[in-house]
């Protein structure tokens, strides 16, 4: 049987789970590859570093990238090594040096992109990167692929598993933001340093990466507008509720009339919608394609088994040749033009969830509401509940849900309501999925 | 650019929906597939008919077939003809005569696959058949490639929408089950005669397909047991709400110690959980894979376009080569032996639902707990309700949920409950997802 040698660059979590995948499971390998997927290097930063999967006795770890390089045999590497650098140049390298790559390196895509998609063109070699978004949910390929027929018209995503844990820890089990975010450090769902995470950014680097493929953006991520769950308030969360809704930190692709609609914002979803279901570190992306219609894919989004899956599933698909077939016609980061702008997200309108702490006096309400109608805000629904007592007085929270309405002027009439004497500081404003 | 002349035969609903796909969104397939998809024949039964399709000048239907046989620049075929007969001579010519086949007749595969599938690879030749199941849902690729690193453990579907779409009508409206029928045939859901639906072959013909995929499986459909939504109760909707479960048609395939787990059947599925919360005539399939964990797709598993985008993904697909390469090593329907064997029903464990018409008098409730209790089946909880008049005097419903129990054992104690004389005829055990 015909044997591609594979190399491992990057042995942690997901490298040794790709590491135990191939070694452990050769006979499921080959049975989608009708090849074997032969482990020849391994590299590793530290070879004194114990790890958690046993390699045989003749494939020893090494910490020279070279082995890998000018080895020829070697057609397939996996690209295992988190952040920018040296993650660019070991990636520039491997394609200089005739491999196809398989990533899942969402930060090094997101940044660099561009630059290396054109230099793997350049070579005739290929780029994988299912793992990158989404981990174990298999959204690069459904879209690349499966979904080839449609113009794709929304994407929306539950794209980062510690905001949807945090989150969802909060609502069932009201917690604090400090404490959910403690135990998702504890069950290994968060980093020491979750910020990336807990920000937005995380999933603004996987939406980028979704917008180039499906609607052919050329959209740097961190141009992404981005609200995180950081500032999220559980008062927001019961608010929710009461409505009928459940708070999620959707990532948004939208084809609207003047372009596309990107933004990644905590977002008010109707229970019992398959997004507002999605519970604990799960993903979900929700894909409405102009002839398929709605498709929703919900998985594990992180961890190692789940993203050395998706690693391996590419490592076959590049054995196979798939990969190169994919990879030459989608054009991926290409220099061509972008198929779409983005639009400004002032022009937008979607339904907003606003809330107010304000003085319990009369009049309070017609100043509000008044206001919100001279920026042609029309509301769909109050809560007013009883009022509690601050330092300066009686105070009640107004949570309002509006209609559909021009983002640009929700903003402004809430900052217009944000100067008035009546209103305490804190105002909130959110997106509601319609 | 390059040209790939397809071919459509048959211009059905479907059909048409390709059809329409290929000539008025070429820039979406040449963005995809790198060439032009030319739709160079369109073969129908009927010549005279009026088709909701415009098609070129230059394209004239016909109703003879030789004219794609014997063109041999046509290279890829959507054959799009329902039934066994001449479907099945049908594509053995398309074969013959060096085409590449793209179908979405799961009834032809589920009969014929062994066949089909040998004189394909004989020939060198490929067949695609993501419309086949679950229609734009893209089950089968994602189980043959997304999914190729894992050992697939557990497959769970909704894979027939008209069958959802009646139970969740009489869940939801409260309907019966002949009006709920009714409503779904006014919504083009159901077909006149609706009996393969409705009884469970459907399914059963979509399972047989996904075994072979994801278990390697030789299982001819029609000896899946399987049993429909056409017998199922209103009542026992009423009863699983209130123990917070809903009732779907759940086709089941799962390793499990001694074989493969294979059945189609009303199930309870806890409320909350992705499939309980799948409504109208959606489809939805939950895979398990040992890597990955678990994932769930859901979308339209019928009509027109939905299932359209299935056949043109297919067709750009076999048009660009991926299709050949995966088609030549799963080695769909071989003569290869079978990975696993399907286990015999009655050694299954499993959660049950049962549902007895019972007299009101003391003693009843400790003589049928007697018989569950002699069989080894343990109780997890019970419902009785009030008694009502029958013309027997006074009965009442007692509803059972179980433990884990064996099948076998189960079946035995409801046959012996039966023939209790205090026992109404008409009882119900329905499967519960654990």
């Amino acid at each position: 049987m015909e044997k591609v040698k594979v190399a491992i660059v990057g042995m942690g979590t997901v490298g040794s789970g790709v590491a135990r995948l191939l070694l452990d499971h050769g006979d499921r390998v080959i049975r989608h590859a009708g090849k074997i997927l032969w482990l020849e290097e391994v590299v590793v930063r530290d070879v004194k570093k114990r790890r958690d999967v046993e390699l045989p006795e003749k494939l020893v770890p090494t910490d020279d990238l070279s082995r890998v390089y000018k080895n020829d045999e070697i057609k397939v590497v996996a690209h295992l090594v988190g952040g920018l650098e040296p993650a660019r140049t070991i990636m520039i390298e491997l394609l200089k040096s005739g491999k196809d790559v398989v990533t899942a390196n969402k930060a090094l895509l997101a940044e660099h992109g561009p630059e290396l998609f054109d230099l793997a063109r350049e070579l005739g070699r290929s780029i994988a990167f299912e793992a990158s978004v989404a981990g174990g949910v298999p959204i690069i390929a459904n879209i690349s692929q499966c979904l080839s027929a449609n113009q794709i018209t929304s994407l929306r995503g539950i794209l980062n598993g510690t905001s949807n844990f945090i989150v969802s820890q909060m609502e069932e089990v009201g917690a604090s933001y400090a404490d959910a975010l403690k135990e998702a450090q504890v069950r290994g769902f968060a980093e020491a340093d979750p910020t990336l995470d807990v920000d937005g950014s995380d999933a603004a680097q996987k939406l980028a990466i979704l917008a180039h493929l499906a609607f052919g953006a050329r959209v740097q991520w961190d141009e992404i507008p981005r609200v995180g769950i950081d500032q999220l308030d559980p008062a927001d969360l019961a608010y929710a509720q009461e409505l009928g809704y459940r708070i999620k930190l959707i990532a948004t692709a939208q084809l609207r009339e003047h372009g596309l609609e990107l933004h990644v914002s905590p977002t008010l979803v109707r229970s019992g919608q398959p997004l507002a279901e999605v519970r604990e570190a799960y993903n979900a992306i929700s894909v409405v394609g102009d002839a398929v219609g709605n498709v929703f894919f919900h998985g594990l989004g992180a961890g190692q088994m789940p993203t050395a899956s998706a690693v391996v599933a590419d490592m076959i698909d590049t054995a196979v040749g798939r990969t190169a077939l994919t990879f030459r016609t989608l054009q991926l980061w290409s220099q061509a033009e972008a198929r779409v702008a983005v639009c400004d997200p002032q022009t937008l309108t979607g339904r907003y969830y606003l809330r107010f702490t304000v003085e319990d006096h009369p009049g309070v309400l017609a100043t509000i509401t008044g206001v919100l109608g001279r920026h042609g805000i029309s509301i769909s629904s109050i809560i007013q509940h009883e009022a509690s007592q601050d330092e300066n007085g009686s105070v009640v929270p107004l949570v309002i849900m509006t209609h559909t309405v021009l983002a640009g002027a929700t903003a402004a009439a809430v900052a217009e309501i944000d100067r008035l004497l009546c209103v305490r500081p804190g105002s909130v404003r959110l997106r509601v999925l319609s």
